[in-house]
């Protein structure tokens, strides 16, 4: 039995485009939603694309993502803004306020503008790109519902908390995206799909003991029942446990705290999500000429890639290598969709009424007889 | 046999201070060298105190640092310099780097400020904390020798890298520094000194191969003969491997990038240092009222601390908790150096012709009579 169906970005983009049209975006909003959201699943990073759709799609449902709301900047200087999300659509205000820190450090040389009560914004790493596409180093950080568990701790107080840092380079620009914790709950959630226990030194249980069940992980998250995702750095501090949660302490410094929003640990409960985001721009020509700054971290990469290999090992990859390759290889050969993640598109079709043949083909009917998102 | 020797605070720093003034640095120069290495001590980070003196001693020994360097500012806007360190000792280019970062962050509410052809600065936090205890965020993030094998590599290409991050809260300060890889070169240094076989997940051989052997591995970095220290999550994408490179290569970009300086794998080449350094500093007030902050920031840290602890574990700590408590106990209670560091001191005493009793006591000559850091 076929595990997943192959779309080409041309048939996801159309779908997802008139679903969030349906949904009451305008067309602009919609344009953005589906470029984050795509631009995941060429990049490779499946735990954040098509497979992310049915958050989205419940959020608004049960009134988390407020389709009509209105950002409001609620502090600003010249080199700052703090964004009062009023629960929108994450990826529209992370694309507003990336906009702004953009702006401000064309004239400043650097910014920083923080958002709170957003919602879930799609990979962290698209807005850093949006800095980097203007010559600029950007970085995009974000908190989450709380999935970290602290060192020593047994309840998941921190989210995934990524920081993403993208900056112009030749032949590919540096970019890196991500999660402070060992792994994503994205990553939870593809193995969940596909039915396959964790890596030992990923997740813990509700009592705070080393868990290979997905679905009971993600249960718990979700129940606020203990356990959760262990920092990057794993379990204990000898391998630097300490090291991942402070990566997600600076993370949450950026995000909810400086923009005064919702800590993670605060965030999706009780009917509200409470998301926040921080967003840099640094202009690097306040620091010298931009090109010759370029062309040091270029070599720099070069140099990395070239070094002697481990046994075994075929290439040393530098940091946004994976996803040019990945991004190529997609729009050429189309993107697999986990036939899971296919079901709850076909919901959505169903929920926005649309045409599930036209949008997704006989194939996704046919091989989603029986399943339902509803029942995962 | 004794390992170490307990010393006051005030006996190490009368110590220091006058190893620094007969050094040929001024009176202020070498307050400032002494403070930043015996802050480290108080703070518990051994790898970085008194241990490390031997190599300040033998860069000025063999010209890699100049006692009487002269920083020069090569290029500057309201939000950001660069410094050309000619070569100066690290500490004190950190120093006037981060005062000018704080001075220029006062006045436009952030500023980043890089150095470089620096040398080994201590421990990255101090300059951090500066900005922290002027009641701004601080950043400060070093370079090094090369020591950290990038994923699916064998060759050390980047250095440990330390990112630290100190921001205002009560009752502790947020103080988060660590080095990007799984352990920092000065652990390797305390584990060899006490002739302890590295933990598993830490080092690797010339070849690429976990190793156990600190005294080796440290060789092979010195020879770049190959191998080197993990990044932090290890060897493999599975743990996160590329994500400790990730951070590595962030920290690269903040010091060696915008100084257009020597990244880490050209530092330290043909009797040349070339560090370079990057400092933050952010102002709060940017962001909205600068107390009301502190209070967010304050109030998730505590609730870190309350939160239910694994087994077996009886607290939860937040990053600068410790420190804290080194700091107190240390200062009451001395600090204990070891035997081998001692005989360094000792060394160091014949080098610059200081009455090593006199300072050090008789005990310390008793204790090393055999030992020679030289040997080492």
């Amino acid at each position: 039995m076929a595990k997943s169906i192959n779309y080409s970005y041309e048939t996801l983009k159309k779908f997802c485009k008139d679903a969030f049209l349906k949904f009451g975006f305008d067309d602009a909003q919609s344009d953005i939603i589906v470029d984050v959201l795509l631009t995941s699943d060429l990049y490779g990073i499946e735990s954040h694309g098509m497979q992310r759709l049915v958050r989205y799609h419940k959020g608004i449902e049960k009134g988390l993502i407020k389709v009509d709301a209105k950002p409001e900047i609620v502090f600003e200087t010249p080199v700052s803004a703090v964004i009062e999300g009023n629960d929108g659509m994450g990826q529209l205000l992370g694309h507003k306020a990336m906009e702004i820190a953009i702006e401000k450090a064309k004239t400043t040389g650097m910014a920083i503008v923080t958002v709170r009560n957003s919602n879930h914004y799609g990979i962290a790493g698209y807005y850093a790109k949006m800095a980097c596409k203007e010559g600029l180093i950007g970085m995009s950080m974000t908190n989450s519902e709380a999935i970290m568990v602290p060192t020593f701790g047994k309840k998941a107080m921190l989210g995934s908390n990524p920081i993403a840092i993208a900056m112009p380079a030749k032949p590919y620009d540096f970019f890196f995206d991500a999660s402070t914790t060992v792994v994503t709950r994205g990553k939870l959630e593809v193995y969940n799909k596909m039915d396959k226990p964790l890596p030992e030194g990923w997740a813990l249980n509700k009592d705070g003991k080393g868990s290979s069940d997905a679905s009971d992980v993600l249960k718990n998250i979700v129940a606020k029942a203990g356990g959760g995702i262990m920092p990057l750095g794993g379990e204990t501090e000898q391998l630097g446990s300490h090291k991942g949660y402070g990566y997600g302490m600076f993370c949450e410094i950026f995000t909810s705290i400086l923009s005064m929003g919702l800590t993670s640990n605060h965030t999706h409960l009780n009917g509200k999500g409470g998301t926040c985001h921080g967003f840099v721009a640094i202009n690097p020509a306040v620091f010298g000429n931009a090109d010759d700054i370029k062309e040091h971290l270029s070599t720099l990469l070069q140099e990395l890639r070239e070094s002697p290999k481990a046994e075994g090992c075929e290439r040393i990859y530098t940091h946004g290598e994976k996803e040019v390759i990945a991004f190529k290889d997609r729009l050429k050969n189309g993107i697999n969709v986990n036939i899971n993640t296919v079901a709850e598109m076909v919901d959505l079709c169903k929920y926005l009424d649309m045409d599930v043949k036209k949008y997704l083909g006989e194939e996704a009917l046919k091989l989603t007889l029986n399943k339902s998102s509803y029942d995962m």
